[in-house]
């Protein structure tokens, strides 16, 4: 995705200096465009647990990128990086994913040296494979916008958080179907969910969107039902952080209350899913996913610009307790069909089995 | 409801002086207690539209002190007070109701002085008759939470937006049931909804709740949906502007989808309906309630407190349009019962014209 005009990635080695792993500093979004340096894994972990970076496919890179920074120190700190960026955060997959295969591309290396060397080329494949994949997602999600443009003349799609360029290396999992709608000149209009209590639908997605020229309209978190009962939305496509063998998702919270209004009003619900967010290993998504708790001042408050600078206010009473889960779970039976980079299925093992056969075995 | 230890009401006739009704600006809490003077009718309307005062039984009981406040002047103003005053806002049933009464209070008085002492009386058995209403709901409400305590051992209500004292004269309707089983030591613990935009859950009910020793946590409104399919909600008690003769109930944006959640998961899904918020002449809530929409700079930007000054921030980049609908309709099947001042009873035509037979040949 263009920023400011010019092509920029979420994650890349510094092009004159490999010790240098560079991501945007996200929480300053959509006020302050900052890049930042990650030098050690450490660095990388805090950034992953800081959500600097966030994004179950962002996160993974992150995490390979991390495992590098690891494996050019002289200590061999490889394990215990492994662990420290697997503890950062609990629900999205790739995060095991990465480093389950970084560790795997590591472990017969002759040398420290080649060792490096191929944690460098996985972090670098990790990458590219993200937007070859995400390109896929939006060749097999345009369809879908096509036809609700051609029924609509325009086509509404809502969606929920941002699983964006910001959430991935590049073009997004659930925008890149609306990215390459517009690069066709199919008329497409988003509803950008707010997604409370870190709002990164109204910060990053609207942001990203407005970068990309994609006509959006910034609502808040209540108002999805509410549209779809009046016919505002043609169809829903989010991301995920996890989806289970069976076709639950996880996603942002928030994400279940709008398959089940999708569900109740005959709204089409996608989910776009690149096979690195699958965990083969579950099928009870609602029993199976960790769900990540944070901290309540994320509900007691919020950030946003005053005047010139970033600015925390108070929304609470300052007695009134808050809970946060970050994420829910989407049963299967709401979700019309996961979009992957093998093509459209059904929320389904079956589905999803179809397209990925060599998983057939892989449950626990 | 008492406040710092001293009982207090949301509008009130000054003891010493009949020109100046004085209101509670609401807009400022959780942060601060400011009562503030209404001396003309347009500056209830002014209350009204600029919320100040809010919730649809509050709203009419400063409709109907407004219309006192205009019959007071000595030119005859309250047809056009009764206009200016219909048009702050659409959604609320609650303000033709208090209009429509006093109007017909007035109709017959002998002269100007009759007049005002009609328009007197009537505004002062509006909020009596509020009271003594809430109380009931109360009464048939607790019922449920005496009953989901007895299983859970805690009776947890989530409730949506603000439907408590505030939103009332005093005791409020949807929290009525709540502060009577707190009076009986009745374990209960409310989920409140933060309520985006305007966040009436995080600021107005967590800090009524709190005033009044209530356990409650506030949560974005993006988390209900995962309480319930964890068990963590035992019933769902909300509040209404205007509910339809079919029991189609319009309520804050974002209450439809916790009625979803809420059937999804067997939770019971309760609303507070004075009878002053029916709308006996309409059937169906969807097509016949008038939505308010609200302007876009409730959703891109949000108040708080910073240091010692209440702050607006902006969460959206500036150039991202954004869309403000206030109140959504939830259809009657998704409601599990009606607690009005006469009773429980199905949301449904039939069901509460068990309870108010006088309005069976009321539909327009």
């Amino acid at each position: 995705v263009d920023v400011a005009g010019r092509p920029c990635r979420t994650i890349w080695l510094d092009e004159d200096d490999a010790a240098i792993v560079r991501i945007i500093d996200q929480r300053l979004l959509p006020h302050r465009f900052v890049v930042v340096p990650l030098r050690t894994w450490q660095e990388g972990a805090e950034a992953i647990r800081s959500m600097q970076v966030r994004g179950a496919p962002l996160v993974g890179a992150t995490a390979a990128w991390s495992l590098y920074l690891a494996a050019r120190e002289p200590r061999d700190v490889v394990a215990d990086a492994a662990a420290g960026l697997q503890a950062t955060r609990p629900t999205a997959v790739n995060l095991r994913w990465a480093i389950e295969r970084s560790l795997a591309d590591m472990a017969s290396a002759g040398s420290a040296r080649e060792r490096c060397a191929r944690a460098r080329a996985t972090a670098e494949a990790i990458c590219e494979e993200d937007v070859a994949v995400n390109r896929k997602l939006g060749e097999h999600g345009v369809a879908l916008i096509e036809r609700a443009a051609a029924k609509s003349g325009v086509a509404n799609v809502l969606t929920h958080c941002n699983a964006g360029w910001l959430a991935t290396v590049d073009v997004g999992t659930a925008t890149a179907p609306t990215y390459l709608a517009r690069q066709r000149g199919i008329p497409v209009h988003v509803w950008v969910d707010e997604t409370r209590p870190r709002n990164q639908g109204a910060a990053l997605t609207a942001w990203e969107l407005g970068q990309a020229g994609v006509a959006h309209t910034v609502i808040v978190d209540n108002a999805g039902g509410h549209l779809m009962q009046r016919g505002r939305v043609d169809l829903c496509i989010v991301g995920t952080d996890r989806t289970a063998r069976s076709g639950d998702v996880a996603n942002k919270i928030g994400t279940y209350l709008k398959a089940l209004a999708a569900h109740d009003n005959g709204v089409p619900f996608y989910v776009a899913v690149p096979s690195s967010s699958i965990d083969w290993r579950i099928r009870d998504g609602l029993r199976e996913i960790p769900i990540e708790e944070r901290g309540g001042d994320e509900v007691s408050g919020i950030e946003g610009m005053h005047g010139d600078s970033v600015t925390r206010v108070q929304l609470t009473p300052s007695d009134s307790p808050a809970h946060n889960p970050a994420f829910d779970v989407t049963p299967a039976r709401l979700v019309t069909g996961l979009i992957t980079e093998r093509g459209l299925c059904s929320a389904s093992e079956k589905g999803l089995l179809e397209l990925f056969p060599e998983h057939a075995r892989d449950a626990g």
